[in-house]
């Protein structure tokens, strides 16, 4: 056994992504200023990059995804409403009830009765019921989309399904805000452009620091007024910061690292290719996310890291995520390493 | 056509019971006091006969069973707590998200695979998962029952799978709170003492304004140092009164009707029977509420209110309530004019 | 010693109030309705007297003066928005921080510099600072005011003063709420009706339940939009109440009590000029309040007490509230039993 | 005039400096890790290093010295709870409410009778008040210092001082936290280490961020269970990163300016002699903080930018603030500017 020599191959998440020696340059010749008080001119140029690719009017930065799903449903949100999800979404299961104690809304999980992650128009529409005039009821008054959706492994909503759902709230009077924490993934799957998969959205929220690799930070967009909102929204939270240029900079060379993802979604297709081949339950891979079952979640963690291997537990499953510190030979040395722990 | 000119048949729900003439009179010549900065000797003995009946240590007045449930969530409840309750539980549908945005909590619906408001412990125990180590999870912290379950039409939890679930749920770390608010007539329909229905209960709320007929008034039942939190709260939400004995004489008067509940299920039974003679959808009501399915629930309501039969949308259905301002031939009246509505 | 076979003179708070016969015959008669899912006839025809007394479009009973200041506040107040309220106003000290926890703002308090209780237009406009653009910064939405005001022993804001602080306050963009609590008590010592004094207010809430003698019940006050949404808000925190009418019925019967306020108001002139003579360090009541200021209040308090008086402690000082219970003779009593304390 | 040509002199604050070649390189080549999931080497090797500086089991870093405190603040105050703060503290004027609407707590402001921001014991326990067993009573649970204290001029607590408060509090049952945004200038005005400073407190927040010169980056410290709890806070908050060590490293090296602020100092020292000399009103500054009485504040902030000097409104007056990126022959130039505008 040589593994304990061999380095460890992490697929727990794309988050785990270095940022590599261009941004590393990148954030050290960052032009930066204060973006509290004034306005950090690399952030800016972020910012306006990313309001312009998502197809909407503005955008902010902030430290991560979470923040921004935080910020999108506490503006959107009043006591009293009620917002639906695709069941297992992050700002469901992984955002630690922000959205209850500090947006105050009250969640409604979707079941995904037109493929993994995603709802059908119908069942959203009966989800939202009809219009309450009735003071003793809950309002729906968000419709919150996830693309591509992480707890059903990279599941990708397409553009006319994402449409329909969108159209669908909007006549019900709802917004839409889409958790795009991966909508790169998605758009590349798809090729198609990150705008063909927001629209009809009020506010969408990016991340730069899963497979784009970018240490930290991610975008919420909306409408300029939305925006200014969430600018005072942010500074509440602690979401501020001073020359955060030098991470923008990381973020602006990360937006060109979208096309490389095709590589991250070759080599979980791969993987998933090797995993049905000793026999594990798995999905074909739309994007960069492997969900395997497996009888003893826990316990085939624990050995994979023995195996030099790390995977993490997701909607009851063991979850792979290719990313771009993985290369294809890492793929398949890591198939080595899982079926010499399925063959225990 | 001679409804016009019949009175009104309210089957809405059992909250529009009027005090009578002994709980006037019982409130005109009650004891009072300042129950804030005070003891108010009536609303005292309420307390401590309540806390008698459900087998608990203390229990508190507070003006409704929304209020006793908001105090219990509120202080059973954390920031990133998630609470499990049966799906349409009214902590989770008709309290207007108090549970999410004052108490902080993330609800999560249990499947009613038992039976009609029924989690069984096997569904209970998969909802709350595996101990939780990881800081970027939800914890699970509290079940919510509700006994009997208003909106899966009166349902009853027999005392061994309460029991049973409630075992479950404190083996694993959670509290138990029980939404009582109908309680007293699981009680009667199993012809049990409702302590029986509380055990393994942290906290109990009941109701003494639906079946029992006071015009206002709930209470909130735990240990002792729980409720002194809970009448903090109270105070805080603006339920602290003052001369409160003039309701609790009425509540206290209340208890005396708990025996006649047993008319109100027998008067449900003949109107699930009549309505099932005429081809309704209806479930054999266990207590005193009859759900009915029919194509088109607000035509239906409407129609029946024309006809004198006022009835209520719930879960999707016309939903039919007993109570004791409604008689046997009462009943029968509502029977017929039912049946002039569904041969339109 | 006799003390001990007299009966207690309770002068701690006119809130100990208890319900008279004409008041408890009006309850024991009351005509009820379901307030929450219908209409109570006799809450409703309470609320449109007191919408109609305050010179407002509409009111709403609520179960206590906390509750009305609470949904007030919640309503009117955003995420980072600061308010400002007299020093030591009952919804900076003694609502339990529910303006802050729950409504969500930030308190000021206004100095008292134009007499106890009531702040100048001048250091009003101060505290309120300029308009402010900068995201950076509270903004500043709502003055509360407090008429009479508690703490500073009962005092009254004159009209002209009160036109002058809500003109203030509205020409800088702000709401106006009027915490009313004993506005009764002001318009009594005024001669004036309770509307004059409420001129400028977007929102009121009075008491029921303290000098006019009803058991349970105050009322908010204000635009049909801002009431319908107090209904909502007040079913929120669990104040809907069912069968409320009898209630409202001795609330409706305390509106007649209003100029009975007068001997209150001569009681406290009396009993303040005989703390006066024997020493005592008080001011001249404007209304049913004298606070008196001692070496020792916890002591006082206990050694009167034990002479058979009852007295609170407020504003680090004993305060005694003259009210309908109260009569001159026990006034007069309760002086000789001071006395007996003062001379130890 | 040649004023436009120079570069503008920016003293609107310390958070306006720009990371230098050192720090910059530092971040380049930081050891990283994924900071949520996992643990960033640079980020731990900061967060020891930080609670060892400050003499506390435990730290964490944070994005912003708001979300420090806003973590403490909601760790440390539950409903109903009351925390004191020095007049015009970072937490009441500079966070938007968060204490209040996030965290929960009622402010009150202690007056300065020590000398700027600082409140002295005697005033500190007065405000504190008896230990309260009335329900009905806020509870006072917290005491927030600020050292130095921005909107006071800089001001420094001497060590006994604080000692003192921090004695006094803890007496009384109250937490102690310390905004220490610029603890380290307060250490260097002292010739103390910052340990010395941080005595009594159970948690700590500082900025790396301000005069140190980091881009991005403040810590709380505090216990160990404390700052476990703290971390999932922050999560809450989205304040979690991923290779936050990139941040972390700029932040270590940041740590080696602390002796360089002595300059700071000096200049503010410069600054407000030069103001003097000209007849503006200033004080003595302690740190790098001068604030200068002028007439009109907007006017004079506006023609000073059109001569070449950036200064920031605080507290009704002009605050200039001296930092690393603003040398002493800059601070003679600015007064050479600002002469010309006061000769205006």
């Amino acid at each position: 056994m040589t593994f304990a020599t061999s380095p460890t191959i992490d697929l727990r998440s794309d988050t785990v992504t270095r940022p590599d020696e261009t941004m590393r340059a990148a954030m050290a010749s960052a032009e930066v200023g204060d973006a509290v008080i004034d306005v950090d001119p690399t952030l800016r140029r972020l910012e306006e990059r990313t309001a312009e690719l998502l197809g909407l009017p503005a955008a902010l930065w902030v430290p991560s995804g979470t923040m921004a799903n935080v910020i999108a449903l506490a503006l959107h949100l009043g006591r009293g409403d009620r917002f639906l999800a695709p069941r297992d979404a992050h700002v469901l299961v992984r955002e630690l009830g922000s959205s209850a104690w500090l947006a105050g809304g009250m969640p409604e999980p979707l079941e995904p009765d037109a493929g993994p992650g995603r709802p059908t128009p119908a069942s959203l529409a009966k989800a939202i019921g009809p219009r309450v005039s009735d003071y003793l009821l809950l309002r729906t008054t968000l419709l919150c989309l996830e693309n591509t959706h992480n707890a059903a492994g990279g599941a990708v909503i397409p553009p006319h399904e994402h449409a329909q759902l969108a159209a669908t709230a909007k006549e019900a009077g709802l917004k839409v805000h889409l958790d795009g924490a991966r909508l790169w993934n998605a758009a590349v799957a798809l090729d198609l452009p990150v705008a063909a998969l927001a629209v009809g959205a009020d506010t969408v929220s990016v991340c730069f620091s899963k497979g784009l690799g970018a240490p930290v930070g991610s975008a919420l967009a909306g409408g300029r007024e939305f925006i200014e909102q969430a600018r005072r929204m942010r500074q509440m939270l602690g979401g501020g910061v001073r020359q955060g240029g030098v991470l923008g900079a990381a973020c602006l060379r990360a937006l060109d690292n979208v096309d490389d993802l095709a590589h991250d979604h070759d080599n979980a297709r791969r993987l998933a290719e090797g995993l049905a081949e000793i026999g594990w339950s798995v999905h074909a891979p739309q994007t960069n996310i492997v969900l395997a079952g497996v009888p003893d979640v826990p316990l085939t963690i624990s050995r994979l890291e023995n195996a030099g291997v790390l995977a993490s537990p997701m909607a009851g499953k063991v979850r792979f995520v290719t990313h771009r510190d993985v290369s294809t030979p890492d793929i398949n040395e890591a198939l080595n390493r899982i079926k010499s722990v399925a063959s225990q």
